[in-house]
């Protein structure tokens, strides 16, 4: 039987205090709700549907980037857990399976724990996801009757006893779909919020003699996020889970708590990445390669043997070949260097592709924009760029050419040819003196 | 009733190893004893006088820089707190109301907890400020008769049973001023260590019948720095307490513990600020604004939907105005860049400023220093500055204008017109493949 | 009587996940290896053995270049650590003194621990260091009677009584060097893992009527590293501890946890160094020396006064004078620049020396590389480098001498002479107007 996923994705975030909607707010590099969305994927789930509400349009433009097959449902007004369900209920129309209720602001349940819940449903018409509080708190508590869940309760609601309870709800559900809408046809808002609480489903699949269970895990996955401070500490957490688990596959790290993370970072075994470094999404570093401190990637590939920075910024569409050392102060953007070649000092490489064994000079800048349009720059193999070159695109160096120091390219080099543009330097004797004095006489004068 | 107000601060602080006087080490960008007197700041002081000592020259520029209005005494030999006090009196002859003692090397008192002194100076001739400490130590300890202060004693001093007591003494003291003056001119030296202690007040109001009371705060606020470690824990304290205000205001910070914030710095909500920022003293960066990665910040400002970074640098009067762009490896000084401007690699504009939506190419520079003077840039609203252009202040590029890449602009340009100087460029075929074989075989011959 | 020490380097280290043998992983910017040799230096050893096995060659690189004269075996089958100290056997014949057992994957043992070793074997045929661990765990434990060690145990063979002890075996040892491999001689591999253990040889002393002793030190001393995660712990402790010494030396640090120490960082005191700074080996920065936050330095030397960055990167070879400055996105590398010369912004300075006093202009590049050579640039005292000046080496510019913005330097400039080579400025009317409303026609025409 098949899974389909329902996300909350609907609440405004008010303790944030932003106008960017709550599960748009960044975690490692990708909105919260995308980090739900992907907890999901392992479970190829049949439909995803995500039921928005404040800053609704966002959201559902965040998630079609990330997962274009997920139906976005809208929940006008904010009437609780269970109302948010129910928006999803003609989107799942005649869905088979199950129904898994996740949050789009509860970044890290892992997929496995979701694998558990679905292998309880073999025994159970809805299965709950539960955590040993270290603080309970003001969390629903799980009450259990031997080994089934017997019904949730709120925690003002709670009994001393009850309150005494440390399993505590994490809000994530596996139920029947069918079975879902049904009970939560019969869930009522009558209640101290006059809301519509998913929770109440568990009291009514026992009263109607159905079975409910408890899957527990790690109290840490279930953390949930409402403020910014509990972001940066979400952060924190993915940031030293990833460092250790690139660590275990080998990638050196010479400072690991220095070096920030994206969810999808990739970095190969025995690369190296010294402190200060900033990974953004899609970048893919092979084993061997060296990520020297300063350095911001982004949507960018590094291949075995290659040397980047320090200070180096690499923009999405970089792609360095094997053995290519990019050096400080460079920015490289949607640009194949390819193997071997050297971009050490000073220097914009945008739009452009830098052939094998080629040595761009310090200072060289690929003009890419005319103030309208982008143009490409095209560097052969072998070839010799010398320092403050300007390269004025659309524009071609042939294999093995070089263009002198300071010249500006605006016509195609042929292979093996030299560019040459530029005034002879003449030498002036005494002028320096005199200038120098004239102005240092004035500067007197003035004082 | 006014307040007048006594800082502290000749001691040489040895414990720094340092030749700069304890008072001036910064932190959060500003000087010590500059803590101090912001602290009192909300009292509105009716005087402030600084008691400096060790480095007095030095100490007494700096609190000129920042409170102009502070008279500065000097306490010629360290003869103990209560001989610094003595060193206001004539500074505060004919003051009315209280005097309130503050010390240089403790940075974190809050203004709340001054006020709180003042208002329980209504029932007391004298009122101290205590703490409860977790670990008392050595700290003075404050003896209480039920609600009031009997007597301060110092550790040395105290029985076994005065050295159980946890209330300790910050030394912070507030007294109606002639009272003061008037219980410290019977304070003596009388002690081991032969110094005048100020706490000594206590006991000889006490001894006249006036009542003597304790505010107690938290021991955080009490913090005095000793070292330069201590200076490093209480930097890292202060980092983390404006970090979390700035979040609950609403600021994003990917990750916040890697942010460098100053004791000035002003962060407007759903301003993003990404790992490894520094921010010095002066800086404003409105709400919605982008702070990138790796930037340093000085004495400038941001406007709202503005992007600064990676690998920027704004220094001193550096203004951005609305959706301006600053890339990487771009320096800005003293320069207003107009609304939707952009300037995104490897530029120095200084001294200058660039009009609306102008394009400044890579690799531009101001050219502001001819040895001796400095000159002023300016570039027009719409103009488009072609890349490594050099402007040789003083010089106008105007509205519309255009400079070709490699420029030298050492003449104004009109509005709409372009500025040309370059040499053109010239091929000469198969001089690289000659070139380079020429200088392998040398080296060749030398290998 | 001398010592001789024998370093234990054979290990693959699995556990790391890497090719690189375990003890040429960096830890403060040396090899493992390299930390327990320093650890000893201060002994004088007469004679050191490494013993190497996995990566045998690449350990004997390293080794050789941090301690030349240090000999190195081989062991080619890891048959235990009695038989790893037992191919040192040959390389200590004639050997007088003391053998020390070291491990080349334990950094921090402290040189007055070794000391402390050398003293107990006064009264001791064999002494072994050993640790009150805080965990013990599976420790090899230290069984004494009373002063002196009876045994020591592997906690596999341990009763329960003896698994109580919490003194564990360091596994370093030290022993006079004919003894020692007099009593190896009777190890055997009689046991489960079928391996020589060097512990063996404390029971066989005191079967022989020798006795043996324990020195204890820090549990932290004994830190092994088997994993990255140990690694990248070794390295935040060594860090704190390097920062902790400089500050107490009087080092000004704005935020010591953003700084990067390398094994040889030294600092002079009242020199300050602000936020996110990396110092890779062979750096020395004097006294009152200011270094600027993102500043990365290597191999350099930075004298009193002097100024480096933010954003500035000193490479191998750099030697700045007192009152240098070294601004934002400047590389220097192999260069001197001497007193009170200023290379401020945006500019590559390598195989060069910069006179006193001179200014060099922003984006000026020494074009040191014609593609297969290198050579040097020379620059006077007092000269004024114009901005974007390219001086292509070998050039010399004299004393006072100046370029003009935007020349390229290829012929000497003589002392107070002016070298100047660009195009003149053209200014084209209407140009600017013509060629955006162009363009822009051509964008609407394609939209």
């Amino acid at each position: 039987m098949g899974v389909n996923v329902i996300v909350l994705a609907a609440g405004q975030g008010s303790r944030m205090n932003s106008d960017r909607p709550k599960v748009l707010h960044p975690l490692a590099g990708a909105p919260l709700v995308v980090h739900a969305l992907k907890a999901a994927e392992p479970l190829e789930p049949e439909r995803v549907v995500v039921v928005v509400g404040h800053g609704g349009a966002e959201v559902a433009t965040a998630v079609e980037a990330w997962t274009p097959d997920a139906m976005v449902v809208r929940q006008e007004e904010q009437r609780g857990t269970g109302h948010a369900v129910l928006q999803a209920k003609e989107a799942l129309a005649g869905a088979e399976g199950d129904a898994l209720i996740l949050y789009g602001d509860t970044p890290f349940i892992r997929p496995g724990t979701l694998e558990a819940m679905r292998d309880a449903r073999a025994e159970n018409a809805v299965v709950v996801l539960g955590f040993e509080a270290a603080e309970p708190g003001r969390y629903g508590r799980l009450v259990t009757d031997g080994t089934s869940l017997e019904r949730i309760v709120e925690f003002r609601d709670a009994t001393d006893e009850e309150r005494a309870i440390s399993l505590c709800n994490s809000g994530v559900v596996c139920a029947d779909a069918g079975t879902l809408f049904d009970l939560l046809s019969e869930v009522t808002d009558d209640n101290a919020a006059g809301e519509f609480y998913l929770t109440d489903i568990v009291a009514i699949a026992r009263g109607r003699g159905l079975s409910a269970g408890v899957v527990v895990c790690d109290e840490a996955e279930t953390l949930g996020i409402n403020t910014r401070a509990e972001l940066a500490a979400a952060e924190a957490a993915f940031q030293n889970r990833a460092r250790a688990a690139l660590m275990a596959d080998g990638v050196h790290f010479t400072a690991p708590g220095t070096v920030h993370l994206a969810h999808d970072t990739v970095i190969g075994r025995d690369a190296e990445v010294e402190p200060n470094v900033v990974f953004g999404p899609g970048v893919t570093v092979e084993s061997g390669a060296r990520i020297r401190a300063f350095s911001h990637l982004e949507g960018c590939h590094v291949s075995r043997g290659a040397t980047v920075g320090p200070f180096a910024r690499l923009r999405p569409g970089a792609e360095l070949a094997e053995d290519v050392h990019v050096g400080n102060f460079v920015e490289i953007k949607n640009a194949e260097v390819a193997t071997g070649a050297k971009v050490n000092h000073l220097t914009y490489i945008g739009d452009a592709s830098v052939g094998a064994r080629t040595n761009v000079g310090a200072g060289t800048i690929t003009c890419n924009y005319d103030g309208v349009f982008k143009h490409r720059t095209t560097i052969g193999e072998g070839a010799f760029i010398g320092s403050n070159t300007m390269l004025v695109a659309p524009v071609t160096v042939g294999d093995g050419a070089m263009t002198a120091t300071g010249t500006v390219v605006t016509m195609d080099v042929a292979p093996g040819a030299m560019a040459v543009g530029r005034a002879r330097q003449e030498n002036k004797p005494g002028f320096a003196t005199r200038f120098f004095d004239k102005l240092r006489a004035k500067k007197a004068g003035k004082g």
